[in-house]
């Protein structure tokens, strides 16, 4: 039996979703939570690992279970329980054998918050968004935002690994949305290791117009990830959405609704 | 001469305000980053000590350099850029020398936030709120409060350690801000020590109906403090005001007036 969990955490005590020897993940936390409530151990399937620091509202797990096991309606509340305060498991459900938490995935939508007040910002709220301390130019970054947009090969912004490294960015807005906070959006089929970062790093460059909003397609034009800014930092970065398209239509739990909205 | 320094921190990383030997506290953040930057040791005076893991959005502090000292616009700059991202430096400005930032104050400010949503919650946004797992009956918990407004000895509320415990509450409300979040607000001339959070933590278990709403009163006038509910957390507070009355007017800068609304 093959069951779905949501799920949202806060990326700051973790070195990332992906389990690892020796180190904190939300994939071992979730996996140890499993195993102490029904004794066994299952390997869980992601929709896209997040970085050591990066936050996740609505992360989707897959996970097979043998066919005979119950699984009850407290499910949920007793697997939240267990995970920690970092954790929250929106839901969890029965789904077909043919679902798969990464490959039926058809998009992924990450939000990267921006802190631009000079005056100085609250610091209760800083975990996760990103304080650069000059104002920037919102118009500059969206004209550099364009070049982006639609398929290309992104080399100059992945840690390509050897892999290839062609994607179709569908969405990339850049808004002010309160005095002093600029949202960049992005929604895609599929991300290459590090992209949304590195694009805010080059953005960001562009905005405090240490570049022109040219340079950015430059850097997409050079394929060399050499010549592009500094990767700006995991705790800014929020995987919003993973939509499943036509074929397995899930609307977000209303906690998520709620929470996109902050 | 006399300065006044406005600030916020996140109360988190620290073993509350004051200065403590083999500790990281507020108090000496602020005086190390002074020191950094003058070359001088001074003692800090602050508003109100707030404890290990409690938040303030406008806390107040002043310190006496000798009189040659230059204080330069940058001042506020340079010490907010030393003092770490976990302390923001408001405002920084000479005031006279009959200002005192704990006994010309006229009142505090405080707000406890919780989160009540049975349905899981948010992790990214919980730094600065208590999540309890149960709906609170808001009514029950406000016809509480009733009890505890005016002049009382809130010896059941307080860690007296030998001082007097008389103290006036003249604001106390609890108020649905939005689904899942209460926001419990507390002003008064002087708080004793742990007394908002003791109070908080009893209106949540009539909240919760664990006890009748008149139990509050009964344990005002126990004056006997093991009589009370557990403190709740220090997370979830906020000292979000300081006034000095007429005679020290200061409007609060924009971002502090913009971070109360969150």
């Amino acid at each position: 039996m093959r069951l779905r969990i949501d799920l949202a955490y806060d990326g700051g005590p973790f070195a990332g979703f992906a389990r690892q020897q020796d180190q904190i993940t939300v994939q071992g936390a979730l996996e140890g939570a499993w195993s102490r409530l029904y004794g066994t151990d299952v390997p869980m399937t992601c929709a896209g690992r997040t970085d050591r620091g990066v936050h996740a509202l609505a992360q989707v797990v897959h996970v097979d279970l043998p066919g005979d096991t119950h699984v009850q309606p407290e499910t949920r509340l007793r697997l939240d329980a267990l995970v920690g305060d970092a954790i929250t498991i929106w839901e969890v459900r029965p789904v077909p054998a043919e679902f798969h938490a990464r490959f039926s995935a058809t998009s992924r939508a990450y939000r990267y918050r921006l802190v631009d007040d000079p005056a100085a910002v609250d610091p209760i709220v800083r975990h996760d968004r990103w304080r650069v301390n000059e104002t920037l130019d919102i118009a500059a970054m969206r004209a550099a935002a364009r070049a982006l947009m639609g398929e290309h090969d992104f080399a100059s912004f992945c840690r390509a690994n050897g892999r290839h490294t062609t994607r179709r960015i569908d969405v990339l807005t850049v808004t002010r949305v309160a005095p002093g906070r600029v949202d960049v959006r992005f929604k895609a089929p599929a991300f290459c290791h590090q992209q949304v970062r590195a694009i805010v790093g080059c953005l960001v460059d562009v905005g405090r117009h240490r570049r022109p909003a040219c340079w950015v397609g430059e850097v997409l034009a050079a394929q060399d990830r050499a010549v592009a800014a500094r990767v700006a930092p995991a705790h800014g970065l929020t995987l919003e959405h993973v939509s499943y398209g036509r074929r397995w239509p899930a609307a977000p739990p209303r906690q998520v609704r709620r929470a996109l909205q902050r």
